[in-house]
């Protein structure tokens, strides 16, 4: 199957997810054509995964591309973003057409779920690895960065976690008919544009959570030069995962915010405090997160 | 080196480049926030480099990071866009702090001659790797597509050709204190944002010569329904070039493109006619063109 075979292929299997109502020239060109929104910022981000760096390479091809587009998406929630569109630089040794399918199909699924088009990438021969840059935007102004957290605020996160983290520790990569809990936790997360509209209204900084809650949540502490006291009991934990997993762990995409309102609809895990880094019942931290699947 | 001391050094080396007058966020967050002009359409294309695919990995550092850019960037041009910003995925094995710093130095270079901000980007650990998302704007409406050329309209190009593939042909790869003429054509090309005031004004399409003349015209011809008909004796060839050169490799990255019009400032190659593909003198183009580095 030759280079542009494979690319015909993948825009056949991508279907009406290549393309959208703001898209005006997509995949087949030298670069796509977006519509832009008046009186909104761009924001724009890019992620790579590496086969047996950020995912074993025999896992199937559709959760690695559901996975690859949706983490990378990840970024643009935690601004606060609506995505607009994305673009994918594919990098594989043998092109193996049904293999690269099963890719695109994951991606579908994920750019379905979010509603956001694939409207372009790039096609190389190379070791296995997958660049999804990924570009959105946010009414002007409102963007939430890390830098805005104030002393006296609370640390709320959009959900449960640890349960990629517990997948990951349990090496439980090898799906079965149905995803476990843990496995879809790891292999389905879900980019949180949902509390979009939530994190513009009320929320002062946010992150989300890829690396493990303390290790993010050390960023927004930096940036906001501020420290965060967390109360271990209140940090939901995903069900089969432990707190360890929750707070060290990553790969989940919640987001961590925060902000001066109480928010009956979130976890609040924690306050905003004189200091730095990231407190849990007092104390510091000890570990700061990112485990890659195969450091344990 | 770490990776966050690595992402440091890189956007400290960047400088300037790596924000600019619309860069409202640069590197730091989780995404560049980035400010849309009214009236214009985002263009956006993503290119990736393997090194020994598309550069040999020995090249000074700084060459390959100037290339990847331009490389990517010349998407745009091809398509009457001006350059907005760029976001860069660097994939490599072992974390060398004065090999990547050249690399952003190359990058630098490549940014501030076509003045575009480096706002983004994402380190990860793998067989080296570059891939460049490129991401501009062009007044609504006037983008130049691949689709847009009709019989009886000039063919032209925007310089001479064929130096870049001399250099690959020769395997002339080893740069001394001072570029050769051809090493400078195959390591610092120029993406012609210069060109899309007058592309705008009187394309009716255009693609940038990234594997050939031939091959690309193809393109054109495929997407637009016509056949294109050259003449060998009015293709400029670069000095050091043969016309094979000028007619099958690649990287120079200078346009093609259409026209009804008589434009003096541009060589004119050919002509518009009906059929289909690329005839040579009026024989079909024999070869498609594309040649990697290493393919000789």
């Amino acid at each position: 199957m030759d280079e542009f075979a494979t690319i015909e292929r993948i825009v056949d299997v991508l279907g009406p997810h290549s393309t959208g109502p703001w898209v005006n020239v997509g995949p087949g060109d030298d670069a796509a054509l977006i519509q832009a929104r008046p009186d909104h910022e761009l924001v724009a981000s890019i992620d790579t995964l590496v086969a047996d760096v950020h995912f074993p390479a025999e896992v199937p091809a559709d959760l690695i591309g559901y996975r690859a587009l949706m983490v990378a998406l990840s970024d643009l929630a935690a601004m606060a973003a609506q995505p607009r569109y994305v673009l994918v630089a594919l990098t594989c040794d043998a092109i193996d057409g049904d293999w690269i399918g099963d890719l695109a199909a994951g991606m579908a699924a994920a750019a379905a779920r979010v509603e956001v088009p694939l409207c372009g990438g790039n096609l190389a021969r190379g070791p296995l690895s997958i660049s999804v840059s990924v570009h959105g935007d946010v009414p002007v102004g409102q963007a939430v960065l890390r830098s805005g957290a104030k002393v006296g605020e609370y640390v709320y996160v959009t959900g449960a976690l640890g349960g990629a983290a517990a997948c990951v520790r349990e090496r439980d990569f090898a799906p079965r008919e149905e995803l476990t809990a843990l496995q879809t936790a790891y292999y389905r997360p879900l980019a949180r544009f949902d509390c979009g509209g939530d994190l513009r209204d009320v929320a002062t900084a946010a992150i989300d959570i890829s690396d493990g809650l303390v290790g993010d949540l050390t960023h927004i502490a930096g940036a906001s030069g501020v420290g965060l006291a967390l109360s271990a009991r209140d940090i939901p934990v995903a069900p089969g995962a432990q707190l360890d997993d929750a707070l060290y762990g990553g790969d989940d995409y919640e987001l961590a915010f925060t902000s001066p309102l109480a928010l009956p609809n979130y976890p609040c895990i924690g306050t905003v405090a004189v200091g730095a880094g990231v407190l849990i019942d007092g104390q510091p931290a000890q570990r700061s997160g990112f485990r890659h699947f195969h450091d344990q």
